[in-house]
């Protein structure tokens, strides 16, 4: 535990969610120098602030963005890098990624009335569902493989959703979006398959968005039919930190002031002794599972 | 009663908006030629459709573009300017205001969760702000001088509403958005002191949109201080034909999917006999006046 | 040849371009239904006007928009869908491909002073870069494989040409840009490898346009590589008439003001008895070969 | 003259332009606090860089960003506000000028062929004009009062240059674009007259942008017109730090690769103890007078 520097708070962490793209590292699998110190998705109270912060003083609870070291009792941040939580529950303040997901839907940007196709309800999935459905399009079409996300989706207010093991996407978006298709898709998996889906569906000069990331190799795009049908092209990932506060901003925003509330997507919590239940939890993916946090220390009073 | 044009449907009218832009003109003053025919938020079902008409048959329910001549029984109109109004109260299905909204605040496009001012809260202004609402800001605040038009702003969900007669709008922003000023200001009036409110509210390199139309003469702006302050100015006017069709497309979708609905500004419903007082009211205004449509034929069973 | 109807010019043919889209068709091999009218990259002289049309009488000059049966002494074609050509040659004012290349050039946008690569120096190839250069980067890199393309290409004004045969691309780019890699890359061939360089020498967050027309299968992308760069993903192609059009305005009007001319570009010649030959030619590209026009009417008075 | 901090150099003033934004500052009118320091115009050599500082070796010859105290032998400045001069000589590497000028270029965006007014030929609207004309559109025509400021815009490559004393600029703009005005119009005077003749000259749904900084009252906009033609207003000024070194960047790129140049328009060079005969003579702008700089160190062999 050091001292804040000048500009940074120190943080008496709350929470820290369990993140897909650490599944890995956890694992010991990727191609990466060890050791590493996983933990990004951080959120806490402010115990100490450096000498030049304004704006932040001991006991405010905040969501913060740190690139690791977050499963840890404290963690030193610039200020800039923190967001009030106000009275969200800071296990359910999950900016980080939420930032992620504002970021690729204001990128796409439905607009309001539009019809949108989620392929994908895992977290991230349903992140982009929910916020898709805050800009108000008409239809949201949910798709993917597992009966317990197709509910989930749907009562996290997709106007269908599609098991496309056994139903036809093409046929029921065809049908909602009387013959033209979608306005925008998405495609929230990162697997080969969803990617195809995305011009299947899409109406001409529609939008393709790619939020999944796509490790393992290269990926095969019908790329004539995608250049017949001029498909505006949304490769939903970003690397400027101002971008990156932006959503992280926004999504806090949407947190605190009660427009989005993301209780219904931690499904698991953990302590800190067992923050390998945690990550092993996160791998086998059980039934109903959606995300993990690890609990660190108290919560303030909500 | 002439015949549909191959590319048009004949309507039979169900309703007819009664706009403040023909006010003048029901009152001989503007400075226009005579006769003209005032009526251009129609809606009403298909007689018979033109020889190349797809898509809409006898019977269908519709919200149309026409420029003039809508207060009749019937009309003519090209197909691809009617747009489905599925189950929604013809009387409500006014699509061609609700148009000029929604490009107004998809030309502004606030984000989520920004902080919007909407100034007027008349029914133009009631519009921009369910539109703005559906994009899901933070702040919503409305202003307005007249305590009924600021109660029913509070009712349609501002965050908080503004007496500017009696409270500091400046005051109130800056608490709200923490000292910042807004993202997006709408003006909604048309009216020069609006103008002036805006930059006064609006946080820097944020966006100014002026929705009212400023006719009488010049307006003043303070320009060396939104040069200053490096707003990006909105001029929420469109003349592209298509532009004002993807807008009643979007409209018509947010109202026939539930998105949206407009039964709490229609406040005053006249028969066709009674269209000098639909006018004679708009042009008075009583308390709790928002919009008077004229009912011309039955509607459908909704 | 077909009296013109109200909104049709009937135009005496002066000249059509050779397409590279229409060479399967002349060999046969398209999977398309027969018989076919090729020809689309039309100039020619108004002839007579329908009797609505504006702005156009006989004896002027234009470029035309048709979708075929462009290789015939007449062709009539509506008046909005013609541009005028001024003092251009009419065998230069190939206003069809320019509308393309502008277009997508417009929708990359590569800004004042940026670093562009040009991957193609075929003849769409030289007219991106030609558009390119119109809009000031800093470095326009050309690659190809063929030393003819690519001294064309250095005659055109590329600022450094690279034979990838030969060649490193990514060390040459890399050089050039600082380390940074290209703001804006174009791939220009429609082929596999060309897409795979893009990735290699754009900078981070920077756009990768893609103007090639990928027929023959699936597409192979790094797209883990793609997301993780950042890139914005350009796909530049367009259905919408009016963007066409709007292509097609620009084009011509840089043609006729001298901003742009395309003497350099126009290799082979052929009489209207001779189309076969100039399909034979188009398809074996000889050395020193970049388009072909087939001359039909006589060219007015420069 | 201090030492540079860890990400700062030292630079040796080369030489510093005599900004408008700073006359009233030395004739002690402006409502502002004294002592002041003008001088933000700066280019130099690296005397010294701070200890983290990459890339920048002492005598490398840059542009830089600084707020003030430009007039003078040596600054200190942050080693990423300084951009690499080449051998363009410094008494022209007027990045900061540059800089708005690029910024407000690139935010109305002239397309390819377009047609474009500036109204104001001075320094900033002769920057203005030079850049528009690197981004390629059909007509550049300029207004101004003065006729030796108009002959220099002919000279720099106006297609029409237009005395706004004894011609009508309507008719010209009229006449140069068949009828429908220009596409895009700035005005670079910061005068009220100037703002009018915007939207006499503008197409419907065209661009006005207005770079001129509005000082001395309120501004008269006719926005009933403005409204109904559907403008879209540009208001050209930056506050964000970034988008002030992306405008520098860009300029320098262009300046360095010889793309553009600006020994035109930098007419009066003073030694540093004539400081105040620069300043009087930016005052009184005598005829042939655009742009002052104060020579200050010697400048590095070009």
């Amino acid at each position: 535990m050091r001292e804040p520097a000048p500009d940074e708070v120190l943080l008496r962490v709350a929470s820290c969610g369990v993140c897909t793209s650490e599944l890995d590292m956890w694992q010991g699998m990727a191609d990466i120098e060890f050791p590493r110190f996983p933990g990004h998705e951080v959120s806490g109270v402010v115990e100490r602030a450096g000498s030049q912060v304004e704006g932040l003083e001991p006991g405010d609870p905040v969501a913060a963005w740190v690139t690791g070291r977050g499963f840890a009792e404290y963690v030193a941040v610039r200020a800039e890098y923190c967001f009030p939580a106000g009275s969200v529950p800071l296990d359910l303040a999950l900016a980080e990624p939420l930032a992620c997901a504002v970021n690729a839907v204001e990128l796409a940007a439905p607009a309001l009335g539009d019809d949108v196709v989620v392929i994908g309800a895992g977290f991230m999935g349903n992140l982009v569902q929910k916020l898709v459905q805050l800009k108000n399009p008409r239809h949201v079409i949910v798709a993917d493989t597992r009966p317990d996300a197709l509910e989930r989706a749907a009562q996290l207010g997709a106007t269908r959703t599609v098991n496309v093991l056994s139903e036809s996407i093409v046929d029921l978006v065809r049908e909602a979006t009387g013959g033209a298709g979608a306005d925008v898709s998405f495609e929230v998996t990162g697997a080969q398959a969803a990617l195809l889906t995305l011009g299947d569906v899409t109406r001409m000069s529609g939008k393709v968005a790619i939020v999944g990331y796509h490790q393992g190799g290269m990926r095969e795009l019908p790329l004539a039919a995608w250049n017949w049908m001029a498909f505006q092209i949304v490769n939903a990932h970003f690397r400027e930190i101002d971008t990156i506060m932006g959503g992280m901003r926004a999504g806090m925003r949407l947190l605190t002031s009660g427009r989005l509330a993301l209780d219904d997507l931690v499904t698991h919590r953990y302590a800190l002794e067992d923050v390998n239940e945690a990550f092993a939890t996160a791998v086998a993916k059980p039934e109903g599972f959606v995300k993990a946090t690890v609990t660190i220390g108290p919560s303030p009073p909500g």
